[in-house]
């Protein structure tokens, strides 16, 4: 772990704080280069991008950002502009909007505007994402999966993901949407992968190092799967129960910092 | 741990199956002497109590038990009747339903009901709880606090319980109401307490060597915080979200056993 981890994110829960402290987006305008910050949202997974380009577009400039531009990318075409990926080469901060992470990586998997966001997450720029834009940020994602659940066999879909971060399985909307069973089944498929489990309005912020810092006002779950001695999960017909035995779990807040490479909490 | 395990508890999640295959209910006949079993309800819990008794001695009829009463104690004074002390003395099985667990405590606690109760439970009788039934039977009892919410200061409320099982704080409905963050904070509170979440559906059998083994259709969930080394929860004001690292979690389901001695599952 930590080789691939090369650039800055923060990996947003959902339902950030918009309009009070606003602690999550203030702190994405801060690292991204403040009053001279060029951000680019990327509305993408939402079904109604104009309105949540604009909608963020107003946030930023309140925030103190002038250049802001939100670019609705709606197909595959799209996806490979020119002038497009030039926006993106040229800015210091990108935001995912949510919706749905399925129209994030088939609008965007392999095309130019994919790898724009790789070349420029490898140089150092901050790439946030928000819901869906935070489930994305993972080789592998979680897609589908109903909340307060028992974990169970078939109760959740996966997919490939952006790739930004290895090694990870991101859900959000976490304890608000009961996803504690989704996420451990997750884990229980290979215990290697470290689950993080994000709550509204919190969000972890990586660091090229192969650590995060959690903030915001709620926590970040992380289920480590590495010390799990059984698992049923490969024996699982369509809604039979998980066994798993020894995972770890720590619940992180505001402050908190947890290593990827040593899987261990920091304080 | 140990010492005061001594006798027979099936704790069940509440909604435990009624109509189909009843793999708890019938259990729970199994133990406690099948068609020769002399089973009693206590419906203290409920709202409705004569209801709740019938649909009982009406399912335990069905499932080959003649000998079924329910007793409805409303009242601090019927919880000292000595008639009741003698049919709970002379029962084989003692079931206590759902509703709310500050009812049986503040009804039974330090009655002659209550005295009885513990009578029979060291003599090896086996004693059930669904629901609020289920979460009575530990020292100190869940009482409050909403699901689908992150840990967070003031976020639950506890209260003295049966005492039948020490050092062991229960929950119920658990993943289908998303209570972990209530279930993480109890522990929190007290690293050395056990958590079991157990999901409807579901029942642990805890037997007198201080293990259990789960039944049902679902899972129970064991938050271990004996090797917690970090926690922010005394210093919690409302509100404030919880820190706490290095839990352990097992996912249990139908056959896994656990020992509460050694806090280890069994396969």
């Amino acid at each position: 772990m930590g080789e691939k981890t090369q650039g800055y994110l923060m990996i947003i829960g959902g339902a950030e704080d918009k309009d009070n402290e606003c602690t999550i987006l203030k702190k994405f305008v801060e690292i991204a280069g403040k009053k001279h910050a060029r951000l680019t949202v990327i509305t993408a997974a939402s079904q109604d991008p104009a309105q949540v380009g604009q909608d963020y577009i107003k946030i930023f400039n309140r925030l103190g950002v002038e250049d802001v531009v939100a670019l609705d990318i709606s197909s595959r075409k799209e996806a490979q502009r020119r002038d497009i990926c030039e926006r993106i080469m040229n800015s210091t901060g990108i935001f995912f909007t949510g919706g749905d992470q399925l129209r994030i990586t088939s609008l965007l998997g392999g095309s130019q505007v994919y790898h724009a966001l790789h070349s420029v997450y490898k140089e150092g720029v901050l790439i946030a994402g928000t819901s869906a834009g935070a489930s994305v940020m993972s080789d592998t994602m979680i897609v589908g999966g109903s909340g307060d659940e028992a974990p169970k066999g078939n109760a959740i879909n996966m997919a490939p993901g952006m790739g930004l971060l290895e090694e990870v399985v991101i859900d959000q909307h976490f304890a608000q949407r009961g996803r504690i069973g989704r996420l451990l089944l997750a884990v229980a498929q290979n215990p290697y992968v470290i689950g993080v489990g994000i709550d509204e309005d919190t969000a972890i912020l990586v660091t090229p190092e192969a650590s995060f810092t959690v903030i915001g006002s709620q926590t970040a779950t992380v289920v480590d799967g590495s010390g799990v001695d059984y698992t049923n999960v490969s024996e699982l017909v369509a809604g039979e129960a998980l066994s798993m035995f020894n995972a770890r779990i720590h619940v992180l807040s505001s402050g908190n910092k947890f290593s990827l490479k040593s899987r261990e909490p920091i304080l």
